[in-house]
């Protein structure tokens, strides 16, 4: 069975992989990226209602207006509200709505019998909803215990998608909505689309022959695609997995375009700090660098660049910024980035000698670019100034302000945009389709990016037919080598 | 005998290579890519003589101070001159500099005997004196009849290069000089460095014994690249070949950073035109295009955007242009660039709806893109206004100014910065070291680019060893994966 | 008595006056803009306790530590938390720090008696510790209902600093602490300090003969400004007043370079777009127009502008800007931002061509830009999303997002960098020190932005006597023309 | 009789005026910038044969094809090659051609009999037909013996213009022509329109009645502003002088909008720099120095900036530049630029201690910036490399790189668009016209910024009469109040 492409990324070019798990990391907007799902998860606005009721859903019989009650959710009566949210997800998401009117009249996914696992937001209900709208049965439950947006959850269950998830699970609450997602009588479910690998564990885990059964899994997180490679490296990934997370078109919006609005976004909110004038070194010039020195030289921030690798050294002299080691710069920069992908990058040492009222903030990877347990010293008095911003004060009197406790800056104190969200789900949509069989990766992406760029009125040339043939590309694309298709390391 | 890589961009992904003679031809600064030897080459500011001499340099017979004569040149007095431009070179090719004192000493080279064809000017005498150095034997002669600067040649004869070459050969001197170059008693030249291909296919079709005991081809056009690839098609091509055209570094040069400044220069030399408020359309969002839009964008033109593929329409829409179809602004646009490696991009139909006073150049490939052909038509008249700058003005009146005859703006009418040719030079010389054998080739690409940092003062931070193992990286690189070193095509 | 400078910029050039408080009006950020004192004002962040104490202040007694109760604050026991916050502004307001140090010693205000009426928060705070610190003994009230910092308050009076103000003071409570702060037995104010006009208004109404013992006038607002002048022009203002608000310095911080990034924060904070792609239309080219053009465009929109005046246009053009006429561009815009000054610049007639989910905000002058009004009527329905963001949603469905109600979006849903306030707080204390007597105004505005320059580490060259000699300058300035006092119109 | 506005620049703000040569000089365009009207002139391109006729026009005869031979011309046959240039240059100068058809049937200059002096280019040539076709008379003479493009002058002959002027005048010449041009039996010139002010000297002293009779002077140099300026402090300026030199439109193309084009040009033509990566200090931070900052930058350099005034220093670090003193970064950077205005500002101790290789030039004013006479010693050698640059050569064999002498680079080495020219011919046009007086100046230049508006397809909005009620402004403007007039020196 053919069906699905084979992780390709990891089998065509096995050697590189050894280093993909760090590379991969060198940044990523999914919010999965937390190890685990039950770390603490900051909703940037959640319209969530702070009613006192206090008994578990699990503990609740709810009917929706069908009567039907296979779900469970934190309040059915919610829906109404959620649909609403949904509807405005909708507006920025258009390439999935027309998804759906493209495929009108077809189902391509009938047939298809899928299980999520992801975050349940008004986003990733436009991206379930258009799986039912192409055929699809599904059953969804939350990829972590705080995200769940419970109208949203509602609204699914309104129209009969069956949800397990509701905001402020406990652990037991967490496996026992996977289990009932997967386990319902009289119904097999044969594909995955999950976000840090949870759900396709415990199939992977509990019913080994469903397992197989399973003809696709579809995985979005850096955590998530790790975990299938490991599987995949001892053997026993006998089902055809997607990694949508190294896409070009997701990387560049969740790495340049993205990071290039929400380091401004971020430092804002959290410091009002002005940006003009502002000395500031950026540790790493990959895509994420990128996207940060350009916003904060466009503000008329100075800034410096720190760099290991002399490609993207060399990439940052051409764009106008002096390339040095931390310690130069240290006594005198306002504002210190890491964006690496690294461990140690700002070390006690170096905050030691940080100015009075300088900020250090993490771009970049997980929470270990920063030394903050360093900072965890009993000389040192941490001051908690606001949600996400801590004033840690020296002896002297000297304060550095530290942002989300090191952790990172965009997921913590910014918000990503529907649109970015759209590119991935799109992604995800697409590559359940049995009709991207057997393409390269890199047409599932050139069609993504198509599907998108309605939003801004842009209009693609076609290429002549004498055209086509002078370059040797098909009308329809796709138009780059199919290498292209990993994220460019840049 | 595994000395040298085997040309593995093309082994490796064989399928790509159908397309590859047009995407490596969406542009190169290389100078050698007029299709032959004896285009037509404006050389920006030549000090040759233009003394009277009109004996054939074939026919002089001349010493050098050592009192050797295995040369031919125009004229050996002139080598004084010759050698302060070398000189001035030599101040923006650091790289190469530098790579001569890392080897002091040692003669890594020792034992090479290389024939070379390239242009002859003061950039290519740094990199034949510096394989000098590193202890090779070198023999020389011109890729193209007009492009010779004398007294550079002479410089080089009078050190003791055999060089083979004058500005204003015939096809026939040039042949000869190739032989002449090749076929000398008791020498038997074990590598060639080639720009085009006339002298690997000399050594082919007239010496081919010879040709078998090459032990590698360096390459750095995309002419020459081409050509060697269809040997390599036909089974004929016992000899491991460099391609020196398509690094990442090398790319980024020639098509982002030179373009970058080259379409503010080639436009401001033919044009005089103030950039402020102009409309311009720039066709093709490749790395050229990006180049060209990023520069007329700061300095305050209205820049529009035409592209065949989503991706790079998408990176358009995101960079702020607007991606447009031609003819949706053909009317309004005081400028139109085409940057695409396709052809016949502007039509005649086209150029007949432009304004009155707008221009029309070609950043992009060879001369195909402005269908220039359909201008000559005995309505329109063609009036030379300067050097590269054509008015062809219409019936009513109406002059649409044609730069360089659709050929490439910034080869005609600007010039490639030293240090652009210095980091295709330092390729160069560096693949022809045994010691890169099984080297990665972006580890390669990784080493000339830090040969080029000391230029902008940039300091490369070194990884520690924890760092390293948690990247699962060496501390010396190389710190990006393999498939980097394509060119990107984003 | 010359002791202050006499409103010197409408004395001088009293025909352009006719026309000042509207262009003056073009936007100021100072706080006061609003109309009224009792306008609501949104604090972006207050660290104000939310205790149930609803006992009124006036109906307290309460001592600081030194045992006087010449005050009237919410809380006099919130002082040390008050502190804390005034020494976080202090770091970023190192101008006035320095200015104290300067005095050390000698007491240039010694014998000023100054009556304030300001927002008091932590910013003006460190204005009248340093107005202190210099020698004058004062007395101070709030110039808005809702914007005191209660901690604040308390930590000035603690000190000694007579303060009548606290957060949600009724109408009444307002002009009370306005007349308890002048009205002491045994203590004539000589200098007002001004933001609104309130307080002179006050003054000159119920103490005329104290009025006319005032020595000076210092007002910040462009609508004290303006009363002043209706003061002067009724030949009734006996009292040199300084204008604060049209300072060259303050309005290029107020509107380039303040405006620059508080339009991408108000629009972030508030809708979470993501701007690359977006189509942008900016109402007015005014230093705030070319702010928030110029941030849009960095961060990839792409933006039109609207004009009235060919100079300006001219600008926008050179600066790569289509400047149209609203109604062309109106149907495609995703952002509609005014800077203006003018009113009904958005009418109703344009409001129904928006697209589906586009956003229209004001970052111009008061609320009059928008044509707000014309949304409220019946068939239109507004859906309050969060705080400050309405949906107006029209019969067919279509979604606007209007900000602010067509408020200042930089007020109401962003924040002013202390810096900013550093720059009129300086200039404030300059003003009131007798030695400016009889200096030109621009030799004022070079000394405050000397004394922010050591911010940033810029380190001011020095001229020599020769060149001094040579360009007709003094050493130490002034260098510039004194029109150049003036805000600059450009 | 009030024909026309006085002088007003000076006269209203007298005070300002004894700085005002030295800040007028901070930088112009205007060609006639040099000293001395027999000051070297480099045309960067002209069309002039180079016919080897030596006899002087003087000993000629020639007659124009009506008959007529009131000229004295090179060659009157060339009259149909420079009507073709006439006629290019007119595309760019659409604001002339538009105030022609704007006059049409109606002679708003009838009456005016013009002597002019300025440098007969295709540019002035549209200028001076403009005048005629407004109905005035004209007799025009070259302000400088080598820049007269000859054809241009046969072409104006032939119209009936009377030239007197030719490429290559002696000094005697030079006085000879515009004698001819203001002493013709019966004919009494009553405006002059000068470059320089050697043609108003030459009336002043040689005709002190005619000169009682002229109604109009307008003065378009630094040079020739000064000298009326020390006229009328003596004085003895009785006759209406307009200023063109110092409006704000013709100041910001001249510095800003020129300079930010023509750094890049200037550098490319002469050195081809890559100005990627390069570090380079701009001293000066006036419209200059702005210009050439933001094109670096946005070309990759790295930019310091040095200043005297903190205000355009607080302006340099908003705009993220640091702010040093030269000896800061001497050692350091690759290119120096000199904006200020000043003397000495670089300094042979300085020129010392640069980089190998690094390059000065000077963009402020005349030749005084850099201390070129100190590089005239012994010990260093000068070799000029090509025209305009030459290599200084310090003993340790350190070469400096100098451009144009020190001479301002814009004007040596690169070409001012025609537009600029337009907008100040535009200007000269409209200052003679009658109807002007008693306008404020500023409504002058908004007239001629709205004229320019159509090269750009830029659309004035109008105000609504309610619109312009509120803002206290005409419908038709002026909109900005006339302190604006003077160039901004911010």
């Amino acid at each position: 069975d053919a069906y699905f492409l084979f992780l390709e990324n990891y089998k065509t070019d096995k050697q590189e992989f050894s280093r993909f798990p760090t590379k991969a990391g060198r940044r990523s907007l999914s919010r999965s990226i937390s190890q685990s799902s039950t770390d603490s998860y900051s909703s940037a606005a959640s319209y969530t209602d702070s009613s006192d009721d206090e008994t578990s859903p699990r503990d609740k019989t709810q009917l929706n207006s069908k009567g039907t009650n296979d779900f469970c959710v934190k309040n059915i009566k919610q829906a109404e509200f959620g649909r609403r949210e949904i509807e405005i997800a909708e507006q920025d998401m258009s390439a999935l709505i027309s998804l759906r009117k493209r495929a009108q009249g077809e189902k391509p996914l009938a047939g298809a019998k899928i299980v999520g696992c992801t975050h349940i937001t008004a986003q990733t209900a436009v991206l379930i909803e258009t799986l039912v709208a192409l055929g699809a049965q599904c059953r969804w439950t939350a990829c972590n215990i705080y995200s769940t947006q419970n109208e949203v959850a509602a609204a699914l269950s309104e129209i009969g998608v069956a949800v397990f998830a509701w905001k402020g699970e406990s652990e037991d609450d967490f496996w026992w909505c996977i289990n009932k997602c997967i386990n319902m009588e009289g119904w097999q479910p044969n594909m995955i689309l999950d976000d840090g690998g949870d759900l396709t564990h415990w199939v992977y885990k509990k019913y080994p022959n469903g397992f197989k059964k399973i003809r696709g899994i579809v995985e979005e997180s850096v955590t998530g695609v790790h975990r299938l490679y490991q599987l995949s490296k001892a053997g026993k990934l006998c089902v055809p997995a997607m990694n949508v997370n190294d896409s070009v078109t997701k990387q560049k919006f969740d790495n340049l375009y993205c990071c290039r609005e929400s380091i401004l976004d971020g430092l804002k909110r959290t410091t009002d700090v002005m940006f003009g004038g502002k000395q500031v070194v950026v540790c790493g010039y990959g895509e994420v660098g990128k996207g940060c020195t350009a916003a904060l030289k466009a503000m008329g921030s100075i800034v410096y660049v720190t760099e290991i690798d002399p490609i993207c050294s060399l990439q940052a002299c051409m764009d106008g910024f002096r390339v040095v080691k931390l310690n130069e710069v240290i006594r005198q920069v306002d504002i210190i980035i890491t964006c690496t992908g690294n461990k140690n990058v700002v070390t006690r040492d170096q905050l030691d000698r940080m100015k009075n009222g300088s900020i250090v903030c993490n771009m970049g990877h997980s929470n270990t670019e920063i030394d903050v347990a360093s900072l965890r010293t009993p000389e040192l008095t941490w001051e908690r100034v606001c949600s996400q911003v801590d004033h840690v004060i020296w002896p002297d009197g000297k304060r550095v302000i530290l942002l989300a406790e090191g952790r990172l800056l965009n997921l913590s104190c910014s918000t990503v945009p529907t649109f970015v969200l759209s590119i991935t789900a799109t992604t995800q949509v697409i590559q359940t389709l049995p009709t991207v069989a057997n393409k390269q990766q890199i047409a599932v992406y050139e069609y993504v990016a198509s599907l998108h760029l309605p939003t801004f009125d842009a209009h693609l040339t076609e290429l002549s037919d004498e055209q086509a043939k002078y370059l040797g590309l098909n009308k329809n694309g796709p138009f780059k080598p199919n290498y292209y298709r990993y994220k460019c390391p840049c």
